[in-house]
């Protein structure tokens, strides 16, 4: 039998996976959890051989657990699952250890499948969504301009950022012109926009 | 048995939810889709008893296929499965004929739950939401000052939305001053924003 923590915020789709899940034969799921905090916590109490974790959840999203998961129980493989295919996400998730990385938009007939071959040792990966990553680079933006770009995001004035973020309006508007000269658009709201359709923010 | 028609368009969530309800002896599925127009089509051929639909659905989303299937089929309740649990959806979904709003959060024991009770010809809705629905009031946005918000919402300039949206550059000044009073805030970024929160887009 094939251990499986499966770890989703939205508790309907969560127990549908887990319902899923529990029709293969050789599957169990022997963990649940709703944020990336409890992921670790119960992954480190139950030893599972595949943790399955969404990557949008509050509280440590799915990536930061994926690390903190492969680091506290040696032989855990992970399976991130998500409904965003950036190409950013992607290149986090192999960082972080991931060894399959799937879309919710694809056939749930994938999940099983994709659980069994990471414990034969094997990667899965879209390929289309690989050569987009590869093609995109790593993300160009500093921390401070993917701060400043994100609180920028819903129209907030150069004053309010500076205000949030501690910081000088002068410092934020360089900040905020460099992030838009690397992401290579004219504004930045743009900007934020595209930075978060790479996974960058 | 219930026959229950599921529409939802991200592959794995919709077959993880047909295995779900597929444990409960008194519901079957007699159809799935992944679209809006797909739902209506799918609704008219199988004649359901309910109709779960997702919302955020391409070709046609789940609130104009709630109005598609109500008109088509007879007797069948709607029940509106969402992951954004925004006041001016909910106020959309009752207008369009459902019977039921769920939000994804939710407990999966839910969803059996709510489908039953519709058929017994009960309402299903989280009673903070309708609150809020209620409070907030119908939305304030006429349908240009609507298309004019979205059409802004990416940071694109007076002249673009202008050019996309054949109009003149005055025109959609005074469309974006009006929808920015009307939501009450400062700058067209934060009035699409609010908007689209309020399920006004």
């Amino acid at each position: 039998m094939i251990r499986v923590l499966l770890a989703e915020d939205q508790g309907m789709v969560r127990g549908a996976l887990a319902a899923l899940l529990g029709l293969e034969e050789d599957l169990t799921v022997v963990g649940e959890a709703g944020t990336g905090a409890e992921a670790v916590a119960v992954a480190v109490r139950t030893r599972p051989d595949v943790a399955l974790l969404d990557i949008e959840m509050p509280d440590g999203d799915g990536l930061t657990a994926a690390a903190g998961i492969r680091a506290a129980v040696p032989g855990c493989r992970v399976v991130i699952l998500t409904t965003f295919g950036r190409p950013g996400y992607l290149r986090r998730a192999m960082e972080a250890g991931a060894s399959a990385f799937l879309i919710k938009d694809g056939p749930a007939a994938e999940l099983a499948a994709a659980v069994r071959r990471v414990v034969a040792g094997e990667r899965v990966i879209d390929p289309a969504l690989a050569a987009a990553a590869l093609s995109a680079g790593p993300n160009p933006l500093s921390p401070r301009e993917r701060d400043v770009l994100a609180a920028g995001a819903d129209g907030s004035t150069i004053a309010d950022i500076a205000a949030r973020l501690h910081l000088s309006e002068g410092t934020v508007r360089n900040y905020l012109s460099s992030a838009i000269s690397k992401v290579g658009v004219r504004n930045r709201i743009e900007a934020a926009r595209a930075a978060e359709r790479q996974g960058w923010l």
